[in-house]
């Protein structure tokens, strides 16, 4: 009780610096989603640069209070760019989000995943069958369990990945949000669960993107595990509100990002979830 | 007469079974209008899935339904990611769409649409002036017709292209579909003509390539022929609804989006055109 | 007063003239905003073409009636890309667009603006911290301001950089817009000042690109200088009247692209500005 009472003042004064201090907060990020991601980043509060070469990776990784770098769409100086990008924020320990989307498509792909063993993110935003993907390539010990990835899409439940999140939670020594109708954050210890948000989000393609570029930018300003339970919850606030009156799936993108920008400090931490200590 | 019917039962068919197995349908598209053709394929029930690399394109070529490739904004990686994509198609079988935007313009755009002409597509999605030129280009024999591509407009008539865009279909055996004020569909013999949408569509960036995205989501469950008249056909319907209330182009695309995502099958199938039987 | 007049009536004529011929006007612009660049560049008028590829930017540069370029989110062949379409665009004597965001990070920016201060763009948009950065990569004489450029934010006022965007137009012999809450637009001798607009606009990633390719499309018919004062007049009535009723950024810019397209060129160029002659 005492925890979650002190999780909800962390949230809302994660939120709160977000919106008075403006954060800059780097991306290397897939070509599709790259303006909902950076619009996201910018409603919620954070200052928003994009780039794709290795030393402008490195320079804005230093420039940063905190990066977010997404896997999806790789071109072939990608590896470069991200590996040094990755080395930056790791030698600087400025904190960053990965969003391992399309794990298990593709070298280039791998290759950059591996590297990022051993120069680990400080929160993973994956969804359920990525999260035991990657559990597995970075040979994690955890139950094993069977899992599939169908192109971006998820066929695992949220459940069914706690273990492959705790497990990487604990090897990069940060936090794992697992995205589903049920989101599941953990930090290895604690998890805490956020229900909610609408159908319309599998409808609009980036919601999983923005959502790791905002959690980069509470990253810039609180622990990886607030800043997961931070960005879950904004999302989940925004799209509770704007699937009260939308007709479709792009004007629920339209009222979803209105309301991230409208969510005060108090709407954010007020929201219901769950938290069980480790 | 019963043709007619026949179709109108295989269209209402095709876009229930979408709906119903949210087919994985893979793209290499452009970068200017790729979210709008992710969030289109996701509004009318399909899952999207987009690479750039080689090896990318020729895994998620396996694993899709149906592919889409769309060769605007091309960068050096396309021309091996494109010809490698497009001969794992044709290898599996797997139904794919061309759209041929800015033929004409660069070497590596020419290369890419020479090497598929003997790896063809099931169906090519295109404006009048592209149909022409793309016949042009596979020396293809039908009526000449003085042809000028300007940029991505269409400078010809549909009607002017009918020749061109039958051709094209027999050398494909599959379907071509011209866009315009009237869409033409032929599969070579038959042709069917579709009326109606908004003159707001040529205010908004990548109505074409969203209705190519949308297309190879069809021709995931249905005969090229039948996907194509399922594509200008949801279209249609999903653009005469939202230009009702529009005051922009801006507005409209959102509209048109979520009447996208509304329009049920009977909608789609009961929307008037005409077959002229082959 | 009576150059006020003058200067009001070139703008209804440029804005009409665009409306009624749609120039082509093709850009090399970063992945970021591409689509909203375009999108705004149809609401205004004109027709949108983006290229990557050395070739393609050069066929391109001779087809279009004005080009846009902006340095964003550069990829390895984007400095051949723009060198040899800028190199194009001077020998043609086609008018461009400069938007030099990012300056300052990474070699290749550098290498591509150095190019360009021999082969100069016709107008250069830009926000105040850009157009200090680029009057002094350009070794330009000026009075000597302090700058900074965070990531791709100003943190100068737009006053503060008057002097720098009057070398700069000076030296390229057209005209510089730097956009802030009060827009500021020089020949090198006359100045205008536009205010007005939302604060919206730095809650939307693009709307500074977005004017730029804008300026591109009017610059294919009117002077440098009336381009520029024609884009900045266009966005800011459209911005006051989005502004009334939105709720949010998304739906600002939604709006906003809706007024874009719906502002008439008496509306544009009876929009109160202030014009100092030089």
């Amino acid at each position: 009780m005492a925890e979650l009472e002190e999780l909800r003042t962390d949230i809302a004064t994660a939120v709160d610096q977000v919106k008075k201090s403006n954060p800059l907060v780097g991306s290397i990020t897939n070509f599709v989603t790259v303006d909902f991601v950076a619009n996201a980043q910018l409603a919620s509060g954070g200052s928003a640069a994009m780039v794709y070469l290795p030393d402008e990776g490195e320079s804005l990784a230093c420039m940063s209070g905190a990066f977010y770098i997404n896997v999806g769409t790789l071109m072939p100086s990608h590896l470069e760019a991200m590996c040094r990008t990755v080395d930056t924020l790791c030698a600087t320990k400025t904190p960053w989000v990965l969003d391992p989307v399309g794990i298990g498509l593709g070298e280039i792909r791998d290759d950059i995943l591996m590297h990022m063993k051993d120069a680990p993110p400080s929160i993973v935003r994956c969804n359920a069958s990525e999260a035991i993907a990657l559990a597995r390539l970075w040979d994690l010990e955890c139950e094993g369990i069977a899992y599939e990835v169908r192109g971006v899409d998820s066929t695992d439940a949220v459940e069914d990945a706690e273990a492959a999140a705790s497990a990487l939670a604990k090897h990069i020594e940060g936090a794992v949000a697992v995205s589903g109708p049920t989101d599941l954050i953990t930090d290895g210890d604690a998890v805490v669960r956020i229900e909610g948000g609408s159908a319309f989000m599998e409808k609009v393609t980036g919601f999983g993107c923005a959502l790791g570029g905002v959690t980069a930018v509470y990253a810039a300003v609180a622990s990886p595990f607030v800043a997961a339970v931070c960005g879950s919850a904004a999302f989940t606030i925004a799209a509770n509100r704007a699937g009260v009156f939308a007709e479709g799936p792009a004007g629920f993108k339209v009222a979803f990002l209105d309301e991230l920008y409208n969510a005060m400090p108090s709407d954010i931490s007020d929201l219901p979830l769950t938290l069980l200590e480790g």
